[in-house]
């Protein structure tokens, strides 16, 4: 398992610093050295963390040696305390490493509106560093994870001209789902790699594997203060730097959506609450923008997802969500399966021989709908959780 | 109670045909004689029921005689047939009152994609007719619900120059609840009166009345097929034809504003498992469009909605929320408050002595939250309910 799970020039550290009590470990570390080549994706969303906001300022340089990740407390909504305290963080790791304060970045996760509890964290540091190791990559998923019910990693192996190569991802996620991750994400996400890539390569790649993977989950549409996606190229692979659209950039970029698929996929899985991991399929639209505008509006539509959760195939809902998408299609000539079950054709039930198959099928823990507009070539699709009563028991009470 | 509820010139009738079983009422009657004035708002959902698409071809005459409504079917996504069956309740209807086709308006709510039992609807029609009576309203507003917990009526005296007039509206609706009225929404709601005025004052009143009421109500975001709002006015008041802006003007949309914000916030508290209604109210935005836009934002937030049920003012859910609604504001600059409890000042938490405090105003069935941005006048507000375990438990098995 250690051997499996390592990048070359990559260490990982993990401890439990107090954040979250009881032992539990909080705090992570990620080390390359060489410093790696970063590209890194943050949320969308107005109000940002402190540690998005530091570590947005460092990751413009492009390179990284270090990142450290706590979990238990987000730090966003904490004003300047926050900032200073997210800032501390840098300094003392870039201080305990010998490293520069700009190649160090921060991430946070966990409540929000609470300032960090800085003096079990600095404690904590020291053996942090210490804890570094190749084989560390479980532990530290271990420490990034909140609500998650499971660990997050997948990797992938690939080969550019003769060199093999190595990736590797780890991510946390189960609320607070619907990441918008643009260039400057409480997901957080981290790809560690010894392919050697050139940085705008990598950040096209980045945003455009984003943008068909993490962009296209939703647990709850609402997307986080904190979300990082963070990518880390060391270059020990010994490759020929991989440039712009050549063949190098395709197989990097392929292997990278496996591993963000992977973990996506994981996240809606470990929803909070999810039962379903459904992906919504849009096709026949009139471009690939509007079907994926119609797909996030019923992936997240309450009363779609709470018939995902009660296994019912009611395509009323499906067809009522698509309809307030804001983009105008003819209902009458729209067809519904699920899976390989058409429930709709051209705007009207097919039967209920076909409903009761679609039951059948809703019966899985992962399967497919699809809404055919039949007007033109646009597809798009989401992976949405459904909305159960363990979601309402989870969030009614996460702070108390 | 039958004196009370009755507008001159009105009748109702109800009656159950079997739609929903059991001999429950699911057909109801409105007349007016003379034929009223007649303004219609319909869904702005792309997805358009059968009924809405023949009333709102019948309303554009602006007179109307008669109103037919079914509840336990919505006659939506029912194709061809659903439209012919439409069209024959309008027919039938117009011929047993002597009225012409043109001034019979339909309206339907219930189960999406399945056929009307129009066999049970004819046979009941005569018996509905003869059901008509003035004092009958109870009885009508009573077979148009669904999901509804309780009955939604409310009611208006006012006067306009010497002459007295009345206003009632009733309503349905529980789920499926985010209305979007255009002139062109499971929402229904009908507003009878015997004020005399002019067709257009009419109809830039309703719907101004109904952007400020209706349209500012959430339960879960998903806009109807079949919501529809209907407003007839017989003139048997006597008064001088309101028109334009005058004073009539006025006390009629005040009249109007007091009975759609009173079925509004029922619509709310009898949302589907709510145990909370709240009021979110957005100030010190840039404009009035951008303080809406946050306050529907954090009133559809999954997140924040459960946060209300939970009774946990878990304001950080809130921020979260706002951030993401597309406009750029500084969250560092924001106050938010519970009723009078402020719980963050400039972006950062009060401290736990407000947050106790606030805990106990979330205790109440109806309390208010308001986040102020503190950039500029801009004031919005919507309603909404919570997201509750009995939401998904009534959601996940409707049709089943």
């Amino acid at each position: 398992m250690t051997g499996e799970l390592a990048v070359p020039g990559f260490e990982f550290g993990a401890v439990a610093s107090g954040i979250k009590g009881r032992g539990v470990p909080d705090l992570a570390l990620i080390r390359s050295v060489p410093p790696a080549t970063a590209v890194a994706l943050f949320t969308r969303n107005q109000v940002r963390a402190a540690p998005v906001l530091v570590s947005a300022q460092n990751a413009r340089r492009g390179r990284c040696s270090v990142v450290i990740i706590n979990s238990g407390n987000a730090n966003a909504c904490t004003g300047r305390r926050g900032l200073r305290d997210a800032v501390e963080m840098v300094r003392r790791t870039a201080a305990l490493l010998g490293v520069s304060q700009g190649e160090v970045l921060v991430c946070s996760t966990g409540r929000i509106g609470i300032p960090l509890p800085m003096e079990s964290i600095r404690k904590a540091l020291p053996r942090l560093v210490r804890s570094l190791i190749p084989g560390g990559l479980t532990r530290a998923a271990r420490a990034i994870l909140t609500t998650d019910a499971f660990l997050k990693v997948a990797s992938y192996r690939g080969r550019v001209g003769r060199c093999p190569f190595r990736l590797i991802g780890f991510a946390k996620g189960a609320g607070m789902i619907a990441p918008d991750l643009a260039p400057h994400a409480t997901m957080l996400a981290f790809f560690t790699t010894d392919l050697k890539i050139e940085r705008r390569a990598a950040r096209n790649i980045f945003q455009r594997v984003a943008d068909q993977t993490f962009n296209r989950i939703t647990v709850d549409g609402d997307t986080s203060t904190n979300d990082t996606a963070l990518l880390l190229a060391n270059g020990l692979a010994g490759n020929r730097e991989v440039r712009g659209r050549g063949p190098g950039a395709r197989v990097f970029a392929r292997g990278l959506e496996v591993v963000m698929r992977r973990l996506a996929l994981m996240m809606v899985e470990d929803g909070e609450g999810a039962t379903k991991c459904v992906k919504v399929e849009v096709m026949g639209a009139k471009d690939n923008r509007e079907a994926t505008r119609i797909a996030r509006a019923i992936g997240n539509s309450p009363l779609v997802k709470t018939s995902f959760f009660g296994e019912d195939p009611n395509w009323g809902r499906i067809l009522a969500a698509a309809g307030r998408a804001g983009t105008t299609w003819n209902p009458e000539k729209s067809d519904i399966y699920y899976e390989g079950v058409r429930v709709v054709r051209r705007g009207v039930s097919a039967g209920g021989a076909a409903l009761a198959r679609a039951k059948r099928v809703m019966k899985k823990r992962r399967f497919a709908v699809r809404l055919d507009l039949r007007r033109g070539r646009g597809r798009g699709s989401v992976w949405a959780s459904d909305l159960s009563l363990g979601y309402v028991k989870l969030n009614a009470h996460y702070r108390t």
